[in-house]
Parts: C-alpha cells; structure tokens; sequence
C-alpha cells in the first residue's frame, strides 16, 4: 500500500495517482523487447486497493518510447485515456494523433495496436485491462506469443513454440 | 458508434471523451433514488469500442450532485480517477476531498462508498467496473437491494425481496 493513502484507515482509500510506485520490474517481455521499452514507466493503481478483476495503470512515456509491442489479447479488453502529451496510436490499420481527453478501446481479439511518443514532450495516459483467465496475446510484428498462467504471470515463447 | 470516431475505419477508434453521447436512462434505480441522482450525467466510453469485460465512463456532478447511492458490489471491482474539481468521497469508516489526479479503488465485497459533489464547481471523473457475473450491490442506507441478471440488467427490491 502506498505511503500516500489518505483518509482513516484502509477503507477510504484514496491517493495521489502520480506519487504510486512505478512497477517493480518495468518489462515482463523477454530480451531484444524488454529493452525497447526503455523509459516507459508504468504505476499500478489497480493493485494498490486490492482490486483483482481488472489493472490500471498510470503510464508515462518520455519522448521516443512506446506503449508495448503491438499486439492483441485474445480475451482481454484494453482501454487507454490520454491525460498528458500527444501519443501517436498506431494500429494495423492507420495512424492517428492523439490528445489530453482523448481515449480508446481495444476489444479482445479487436485489432492490434501500440502507442507511440513522437514528441518532444511526455505523454501520461490512464491503461485499463481485465485479467481474464486463459489470455493470450499476439505480436504481428515480432517472433512472439504471450500466454497468461494460472499464476497470473506471462509466458512468452517464439511462434514455433521455442523458449525465448 | 459516436460520430467524433477518428482515423481511417473502426479498427482506430479515438474519441474526445466529453464529446460521447451521454447514456440514454440517466439512472436505472428506482424511485425515489433516480430523482436523488438528478444532475448526474455518465458517458459511457468502453461501450463505444465494443469492450465487454468491464466499463468506463466519463461522469460529470454539478454542484449538489452525488455519484450514486451508497453502496458496495459482491463481486464488482470499482476504481475513480478525478479529472477536475474536488468531490468527496464517502465511506462507512470516514470521508475525505479528492481533487484532480488522485484516485480510489473499491474491491469487491469491501467498503461501501459514494462520491459527493459539495463544490460549486463541477466535478468530472472517469469510473470503471467490470461486469462479473452474479454480482449483487447493497445499500447500507437504503432499503434497495440490486442483482444482475444473465441478460446485463439489474433488479432492484426491497430488502425483504418485494418489489420496489
């Protein structure tokens, strides 16, 4: 729990979404990718009032960095408000310039997708995704796959299967 | 489909959350509570990307308005982020003043909560929750009890099960 929360005890919960802790490990992606995403700082919300059915995260990107690999779930729905900055999302089928107050949704299974900042300036958006148990994600752009365990963790390996 | 959908077809949806077409049924409680939630306006945003597992919506309380009545879901796990003014948040143990930037999180079967706008200004925040099946919602203050149905609706009766 962070040392922001406010209120009387652990049932008025309340914080400062900017001052939560960034993520412990930054990338869950195996090498080239995990350092692709340099820069990228993610700070769980969801997480810190113990909800479970879905994550939310405060992300920034500093200039030059990237959401993600693109990608899609298979059952996991993604949403993503832009409160900061100017990302550029990129989706199989086009390119569009984004705003503070903007948003976007991404259905499972829906077409893939991946934010990019290229501003000089940051970008500070809110991400939204269910934790649907048997996820998986693809990455028409890389040797990858990701499937979500029982344990909750990823398990990426190349497309023929292969560890990676 | 809102009309401010930019880019090149429906695979790059982006829309300018306060332009999304306010919901239709303002509230679906019942009298006398619909009436409480008068000035309330909720502009559901996951829907329009075709997101199923959980919802968004951009919610605006004038001066004098409140979130929603008192309340806590079984399985439904809540989480507010305030995009501008300073509502209060209510809940069983306290209450304290959110202003932009800060964030709460409801995990199911936990605290019952409810914003209250006690400003004159307006407050404006993004609110999500996932649609687990077989969630109920109770009202500690009020003789309502709520469940949703196989078909996404909800029913509201008395505590003692009659209808209301």
């Amino acid at each position: 729990m962070s040392s922001d929360v406010q209120g009387t005890g652990p049932s008025v919960p309340a914080i400062d979404a900017a001052a939560a802790p960034p993520r412990v490990k930054p990338s869950n992606y195996p090498e080239p990718y995990a350092t692709m995403m340099a820069g990228r700082v993610k700070r769980p919300l969801g997480d810190l009032f113990g909800l479970r059915n879905f994550g939310v995260n405060l992300t920034r990107l500093p200039p030059g960095a990237i959401s993600a690999l693109h990608h899609v779930h298979s059952r996991q729905d993604e949403f993503i408000f832009v409160l900061e900055g100017r990302p550029t999302l990129v989706t199989g089928d086009g390119e569009v310039d984004l705003e503070p107050g903007r948003c976007a949704g991404f259905p499972a299974d829906g077409s893939a997708h991946h934010l990019e900042n290229r501003t000089e300036a940051d970008v500070v958006y809110l991400e939204i995704g269910d934790r649907s148990a048997g996820d998986e994600v693809s990455y028409p752009r890389d040797d990858l796959v990701a499937a979500l365990g029982p344990d909750g963790k990823w398990r990426f390996t190349r497309k023929d299967g292969t560890p990676c």
